[in-house]
């Protein structure tokens, strides 16, 4: 792969601290292997308590990655501090520079917003800490990014055991399910309809994705979307007072009361392996013979 | 105390199972001490994995309460299960009805959906199990209910350190913050301009506290608002990552963000100590000196 400047990365820091300056580093090194160039936001290693910077000092870095050259503009890490900053960044300004926003987890709020507010695209995907930073990277995970960054994947084909048949085209939205319903209410939950809504969560009790499920059928968004589709949801306990309710009684409570498509499987969520999706971009889904299939790129083959 | 009708209450559960028979038997014992009768719903003690029984026999456990002869329909316990049958109560049969409802945590769902959906007042206030049957009986807890529930108590004083001066009347509104923002976009959650606004929570990390009363103040409700009152924000761990980052963070991004008075103190949460609070009726509300009165009745002397 040429190093070229169409693999320029900026790295910003928008939500919690960095802990471990090592893995902003190995995750640097491990994308210049993979071909992507990063510069790193000066105020990427910032700590103001939890949050990575002052909420002036995160939104300065956004606004840096508006001016700079690289097309790329990659989240460090996700854990809490973008829903601080909705209400105070140029939505407008994000959509006109051009540039391809990655992120994950609290960058659901980021995405979403800057969908709601401008109908631009963006990506939730891996971050440079947390994912190319860890101590293994995921090699899958770093293809797909690649071969999304290059607009070369045109379908994510996954195993999706038990999902409703489905064969449908719509806007692709979603990412975190805490961060999704966090957004219920304002003006920064995009107003999609006919769209095909993905979610993931981490460290969330089913009877919590359940109730965050409830919210978003009862404020009317579940039914005017085309289908569910179910990334990962890890790292959640079950007590013995559960008496076996678990992520599988969730499932079956939304079937029966939603009227949509569930699809099950996408490699997506708190987990090292996790595709690079355009949230925002017209996709395909189809189900068949225990396989699902996002077609993310529909080329035109000479 | 005389033990009359008025003093009868029908308990229900609505939400997750009971734990242990034991302290059902024990609330009841001390509320008859304290001069109320109970009678138990026979779905009470039903189990259906985490519920208190199925959907339909907790549906049904609502409905036999609107027709037996108690004034007070008390729950049994907090937990999760009101949620999922919002949709499925028939709201004004239950205002119609004249009960006098009592729950907390979970139930804070019912209340504010029957607020929104019917305008009538409903009360937050300790449950059968957790508080009455609690290995210790908290004696203010007892009190209190006693008072509210025989309409004496006239101010409910509370001290309340660096709360913003107020002086304001509105309908008192709130209790679990997580039940409040999970009903917010649906039609459950009611439309109180001019409110007096409480909250409480329990094992929630300061950061999603901040981050559902950004969900409040981004979609209108907050400024809505005359007053915020919190009650108490318990069992949460705060991690050396936060690096002094806690709720007295949260409390000033609040009002720094939000233009309305903060009043700290109140005696409510999953605490022993807890007021009955009426939500939905219209209350006063004054700091002076460190202390806040929260005037629930305001009868006429002669």
């Amino acid at each position: 792969m040429a190093l070229n400047r169409q693999n320029n990365i900026y790295v910003i820091s928008l939500s919690s601290a960095i802990q471990n300056a090592k893995s902003l580093e190995r995750g640097v090194q491990r994308l210049a292997k993979l071909g992507f160039s990063c510069k790193v936001d000066r105020h990427a290693l910032a700590v103001d308590t939890r949050f990575a910077g002052t909420d002036a000092q995160r939104l300065s870095a956004l606004n840096r990655s508006l001016k700079q050259t690289a097309p790329t503009v990659m989240a460090s890490r996700g854990g809490y501090g973008v829903t601080r900053l909705l209400n105070q960044i140029d939505w407008h300004a994000v959509a006109d520079s051009g540039k391809r926003f990655v992120g994950q987890s609290d960058f659901t709020a980021f995405s979403l917003a800057m969908l709601s507010q401008t109908g631009s695209t963006s990506y939730l995907g891996p971050t440079v800490c947390a994912d190319f930073g860890a101590s293994r990277l995921n090699t899958l995970t770093a293809e797909l990014f690649g071969e999304v960054m290059r607009g070369e994947l045109e379908i994510l084909s996954f195993e999706s055991p038990n999902s409703d048949a489905v064969d449908c085209r719509g806007v692709l939205w979603g990412g975190n399910l805490s961060m999704i319903t966090a957004l219920v209410g304002t003006p920064y939950l995009p107003k999609i309809k006919g769209g095909i809504l993905f979610i993931e969560d981490v460290a969330e009790h089913p009877y919590r994705i359940e109730r965050m499920l409830i919210q978003l059928a009862q404020s009317g968004v579940l039914a005017k979307q085309k289908a569910l589709v179910l990334g990962q949801f890890t790292d959640f306990t079950l007590a013995p007072h559960d008496r076996g309710y678990d992520l599988s009684n969730v499932i079956k409570w939304v079937r029966d009361n939603v009227g949509i498509p569930v699809v099950t499987g996408l490699p997506f969520g708190h987990t090292p392996v996790k595709a690079t999706l355009p949230i925002g971009k017209k996709v395909g889904l189809a189900t068949e013979q225990g396989m699902a299939y996002l077609v993310i790129d529909e080329h035109i083959h000479d």
